[in-house]
């Protein structure tokens, strides 16, 4: 443990030395570590997947439910898709270098803020070895150098993936130490990664919520994370009903077990005896589960076939991650306003309505990272709102807001271009 | 101490409430709040002086030092002064409701950022009461809401002074519980405080080094403060021997006690013997004391009017807040980087160069909130970088870095205008 300690700092200072040369490194440079990337998942194919069969058949000899043996399993097919998914990271803009507010003070001074990369990037992540793609590609494309640590689940396919990241930077002239990959996988060695503020400016946590909620309560430095969605779509008396069925059967349905997926469906009382059957009838075809407060429930417990089961207090505010959601009937829009404050986690929130006002006050009154008129919260991501990719979604407040693409992986810095000025 | 609890409490969630209407309060509304700000310190001069009056006797009884009892200190040219930074505030331009990156997607969402408020914000401060104008104003500005916490030294001050602002809002139609002022100025209150995260967005503390380390230290939310400024001035080979010495001069001398003064100055070897004793005569007679490396004493070491002590390994890396600035001669701008790298705080960092490589690669490579070329440091400053006035300097790389204006105390939400969209 403690050479593995030492090689974890070692492996922190070289990211710290490589760091700074990557701030100014040219955007040539790292778009062709990149396009080396997508080549050599291809080429080096049989290698990578030879190490993910290796993982794959111990963790099924170990009894690994399917979902989780699902996320770790590569094939030619995955590692094409992969290999695409780099090269979009490749054709997106270089977030670095952009100088902007710059401008001439009356003394003279030219000043304007330049974006920078952020520095070291920490990933925390568990059994998906695409996210030691994902991840690299984009700390590499916005200049941050890296440390990633993997799960043991996926250590061989990962150990495999980090070295066609390394190769492919070394090959395109990436400085040594900017892409570092911890080997070992004994659990202690996070808590000493956690503790190293002084070397990583950012940490990524990838995985379950007991990973994340550890990494965030225990790390010495800023973390970002997929945040808790717990997402409302709301139809106004003045919806169009057949939009209201489309968004709201899409944001439920299209893949539920995502954080901008709905949790709770509000319905104004004006419409609900109109709309309330046909999104139920729709919802129950699909295999939801409908949590009621009273007046949706009296408005859908003569139809059999629907699966109907009374909202109780935890039903509001509950991120549900599954085909389950929660229907509540209110008396207008300050009603589902309200709601929404006391219950929504900031994340994606949505209003049906063929109402301008409503749909202003929705989009000015409602505090949270996405705010939706006639949409379907789905749309919360990187790739749909044209970031390329994400490294997740904030429902935090400060630096960045919502789905955090490469430019969120930076800073900025004052420069400032004097001729001898000095302050009165 | 309950009740005082249950107060703080009541005046967090009038607070909040406040915040969603502060959100989208018009600009006009705003500044009218501030212009009545302004003219009522004047109007109502003559009871906050009088609130003064006994803070400042109390203190003075209680044997206070002359520094804190000067910042205690108001007098009707102070509050005149204090005005006219009020009437600044409210020219500058409202940061909130801002869009930006707004376009149309592919599948037809208008999609884009729109600037908001942070929503709440708490300020911890000390002796000094002004703080409770500045950053109140600074917050209405930006659309927040605010709950002030001053010192007990400055409790008639504060109160005072937090009525003329809640009287001025309440004239301007500001909604009620956007300015609350704590008066219970126990000390165990703090700690509630400081566990609001799910009310306060953003924590200002404006203080000395112990208040800012607890608060930073035991705050459940995000802490912005002015963090801690180790500057170099590297003076370099090529260096206009005029401009560095009225630039390394300023930088140290013209107010030593600030974070963006100069701590260390970096000296090429080449240019030593020729601009080192300049400056060390310059300094000598302004009452510097110079920490030198061997090299810069041998240079040095001849004048007897000079206060030179030898440099130990503590002065490298030490903010001085005072007249003493280390001294080191180095080989090469590689040299001086290098020890930037190590020892600063990533504040402010100043080359001064008529090369234009020189001047470029330190742009570059230097990572800090402010760098300078040919200009002094103690130019980091929200005023002088005409951001109008600012809450602090971060050093912090997430957020916002170096000063901190009114569009850094806001944050953005996503604003997506469908027309029934739904996620393919």
């Amino acid at each position: 443990m403690e050479s593995a300690v030492e090689e974890l700092k070692e492996k922190g200072r070289a990211a710290k030395a490589a760091s700074r040369r990557m701030a100014y490194l040219p955007t040539e440079v790292k778009n062709q570590a990149l396009h080396n990337v997508a080549d050599d998942l291809l080429a080096k194919k049989d290698e990578v997947l030879a190490a993910n069969q290796i993982d794959y058949k111990e963790a099924e000899a170990s009894g690994m439910n399917a979902a989780m043996l699902d996320r770790l399993f590569l094939s030619s097919s995955r590692l094409e898709s992969i290999a695409q998914d780099v090269l979009a990271v490749a054709a997106l803009p270089d977030p670095v270098g952009e100088v902007f507010d710059m401008r001439t003070l009356p003394n003279g001074l030219l000043i304007g803020r330049k974006r920078v990369p952020l520095g070291v990037i920490g990933a925390i992540y568990e059994s998906r070895p695409n996210v030691t793609i994902d991840i690299s590609v984009l700390c590499l494309k916005s200049g941050n150098a890296i440390i990633l640590r993997g799960g043991r689940e996926a250590i061989r396919s990962n150990s495999a993936l980090a070295e066609v990241v390394q190769e492919a930077c070394k090959r395109a002239g990436v400085p040594d130490g900017a892409v570092n990959f911890i080997e070992n996988t004994d659990r202690a060695l996070v808590n000493h990664l956690l503790k190293m503020g002084d070397i990583i400016d950012l940490l990524i946590p990838r995985g379950g919520a007991g990973l994340i909620k550890f990494v965030t309560e225990n790390a010495a430095m800023p973390v970002v994370s997929g945040g808790v969605g717990v997402c409302h779509t709301y139809v106004d008396k003045s919806a169009d009903v057949a939009k209201a069925v489309a968004i709201a059967f899409n944001a439920k349905v299209q893949r539920p077990t995502v954080c901008n997926a709905l949790d709770t469906l509000l319905v104004h009382a004006a419409l609900a005896q109109r709309y309330l059957p046909i999104i139920a009838a729709e919802w129950a075809e699909a295999g939801v589960e409908m949590h009621c407060d009273e007046r949706a429930l009296s408005i859908l417990k003569s139809s059999p076939s629907l699966k109907l089961v009374p909202a109780t207090d935890e039903d509001w505010g509950k991120e549900f991650l599954s085909l389950v959601a929660a229907v509540k009937v209110v008396d207008s829009l300050d009603e589902a306003l309200e709601h929404i404050e006391r219950y929504g986690s900031g994340h994606s929130e949505a209003i049906v309505t063929e109402g301008y006002q409503p749909a202003m006050r929705f989009l000015n009154e409602v505090d949270a990272a996405c705010v939706y008129v006639n949409a379907s919260t789905r749309f919360t991501d990187g790739g749909q709102f044209g970031l390329g990719a994400e490294v997740g979604i904030s429902t935090q407040k400060m630096h960045a807001r919502g789905p955090l693409g490469v430019k969120e992986l930076t800073t900025y810095k004052w420069i400032i271009f004097g001729s001898g000025q000095v302050r009165p």
